[in-house]
């Protein structure tokens, strides 16, 4: 497959080369602005000291909330008169957060979302309906400026209004659709209902992303319209999408390490993890001129999967989001994040909807005990298929979260629901 | 005033010599389109028999229900896949129509855009704030580019929320504003309800269009924000905003006559009419390389004004917008607009807010009564002073439509008020 761009295909040391000397012109850059001169000078840091990528820990951490302390402009680099968008999350109170951009960040933006466009197969001869809200949100034209940057015909749908959506679809004979997956799973059904059959569309490719998802449900998405689904990741403190994005092997999205130098922390340390083991992803801009980001904390949870991809690409793999920092688990020192109970009790076909993990403390010992509902037709008298599910369960837990959890099996629907966000963690240690 | 492009300060020959080029160059693209490829051919028009910016007279008008009949790709010059945007109107049923632009053409679009924003002193130094909805609506996604091409720090607010739009206001010191003439006038009260008074905004100037409105409203918002408006005319057959924006004269809006031959024709017979009198504006794209429309009726009610704008440029101004041509009345002969009668009325301070035309058959002849509500502090016992103003209005009005009228001055709220859009004409001819 032809690259995009030469970037897209370096080898490791090309990129820790580019990545060292971006580092220092971020890092230099980011000193002009008040917000980065101060903290530099107060902790003393000489961006010229800083002298390959691995230095970068030697750094401080940017948070959300340094992000709404510099509000509205303390972090630009430049007068505001040379920035040419902005994009402001939806907070209208003091917890706004806003990201500048200057005509290049706009241009290298577009740039890298073509990038991963281009990386599953998407051509300028793909018509591309963008089912995302446009606006502040960016979402939308972050993936429309890569899109008309391929040449796609992109169509400005945005969000809602299922019928003409598939209206849409059909008559535009769409191609590639970029859809947030829960989205795609309501629309499926009112695709179904209004009997758009697979020789009445022309689909082949859909982005998703903007909010976690399970690989169960990629696969949903993959089967309802009978296409490939590519996760896309990205968060508006990095630009929007376009950060890092599946290839065709689907295991894993390359993160762009010219454009963002990334680490992976333990949230309670701060320490870099080891490729494979889950923590935070930090990630520090490589290219933005405007107002660069030193190791920002982006409270997602994820991990570097370890070794090549059968791809070709070096720049490494993030797993799918796990959850947020903030819903991290600290047992017996281990650090457990629900998402990884989720996926192991979702591998498990007997398993129901929901669970349950609750920690309490027996003596001085701290415990989990996940309630696991099981499906109607599994929920059998027999008790030894029951105990025989109860042992697989536990062992399959504690090969991927290290500790022995009890297990209860509850009926369907004895759970509490809640509305919204299920609650999935009660903590009654104390 | 230093120009946006040469284009802007062209004198009438260069104008008249650059229609005739790009004329030609249009119809020999627009031959090469399913639709008017057969089109020319039945009728037997050779494009290249078109020599002058005149002889368009003597080419079919284009209408909605073509762009209906050539749903969805019957117009285009050029394959779908040289095309990178779409634009489509509201409909879910047959009814729809869209718009394919090449990269050319959302390049030129951007173009004309930034030249109206930059004729009334945007500059990239501005920082302006976008209220329109984004998406397949052609007003958000067309002054998004314009203003960036410009290099205003561009705000993609969007429609709605009017907390946050005033916050985003306040927060950002925003110049400039886009925004929806009745959503200005309800963002004005929550403005003042929120205690924004003036020393916490920096607004300079108002960009209003998308939908007709009059002088009056124009002067209003003016006054609640304190700032300039200037009103903007496109639709999106023609691209979307663009096509024709006053100048800092304030006195019509000046049609960008290299990229579009603008006509006025009566909307019965499509004759074209002279400057200064009212009919229905019709248009031919002249930039325009992967949907050529030819003489198409925008249903537009409005007039060329005569004379020569203050500002120097000679492209030809249109009045505001006075309605659609299906709302055109035919009395003894003479085409008249409700919007006409709207603004005598208007203009008369006794008059309250609601009237109502009622067109009757006296005997063989047609006759208008309108009935007027005069505002409760005129609405005086003292005879002498109601006749008195009823035959002001009376003489005002032949002096517009060049029809006597009767006129009923009724007490205020006894007109029947309509939800939505008031019914202002009632034919009772038969």
């Amino acid at each position: 497959m032809k690259a995009y761009c030469p970037e897209e295909f370096f080898s490791r040391s090309e990129l820790d080369k580019v990545q060292k000397t971006r580092l220092a012109t971020t890092l230099e850059r980011a000193a002009r602005s008040d917000f980065y001169g101060r903290r530099f000078a107060e902790m003393g840091i000489r961006p010229e000291a800083i002298t390959s990528a691995a230095d970068v820990a030697r750094l401080p951490f940017t948070t959300k909330d340094d992000l709404r302390s510099a509000y509205p402009a303390r972090m630009l680099t430049r007068p505001v008169s040379d920035m040419v968008r902005l994009h402001a999350s939806s907070g209208t109170t003091g917890s706004a957060t806003v990201i500048y951009y200057t005509r290049n960040d706009i241009d290298s933006w577009a740039d890298l979302m073509a990038r991963c466009m281009h990386m599953v197969g998407i051509r300028a001869e793909d018509t591309f309906q963008n089912m995302s809200g446009y606006g502040l949100f960016t979402g939308g034209l972050g993936i429309h400026y890569g899109a008309e940057r391929l040449g796609c015909l992109t169509i400005p749908a945005g969000a809602g209004n299922s019928k003409r959506q598939l209206k849409l679809l059909e008559d535009f004979q769409v191609s590639v659709i970029h859809i947030i997956p829960s989205y795609a799973l309501h629309l499926g059904t009112v695709k179904d209902e209004m009997g758009y059959t697979p020789d009445r569309l022309n689909l082949r490719v859909a982005l998703i992303g903007a909010e976690p998802h399970t690989a169960a449900i990629r696969k949903r998405i993959e089967e309802v319209y009978g296409i490939k689904a590519y996760n896309s990741y990205g968060l508006s403190e990095m630009n929007g999408p376009g950060v890092a994005f599946e290839c065709l092997e689907q295991s894993g999205m390359h993160i762009w390490e010219d454009a963002y130098l990334a680490e992976i922390v333990d949230p309670e340390t701060g320490e870099q993890l080891p490729d494979g083991e889950i923590g935070e992803l930090v990630i520090t801009t490589l290219c933005r001129e405007g107002m660069p980001l030193i190791r920002y904390r982006t409270k997602d949870l994820t991990r570097f999967i370890p070794g090549d991809c059968a791809c070709g690409r070096t720049h490494r793999r993030l797993d799918r989001i796990m959850g947020r920092a903030d819903d991290m688990i600290i047992l017996k020192g281990v650090n457990i994040y629900p998402m990884q109970v989720e996926q192991v009790l979702m591998s498990i076909p007997e398993v129901g909807q929901n669970y349950l993990i609750v920690l309490e403390r027996d003596g001085y010992l701290d415990q989990m005990r996940v309630k696991v509902e099981v499906k109607e037709e599994y929920f059998v008298e027999d008790m030894r298929e029951l105990k025989s599910l109860q042992s697989r369960i536990s062992s399959r837990l504690r090969d991927e979260i290290l500790i022995t959890a009890r297990i209860d099996l509850v009926e369907q629907n004895s759970l509490p629901k809640s509305e919204g966000k299920a609650q999935r963690v009660l903590d009654l240690r104390e």
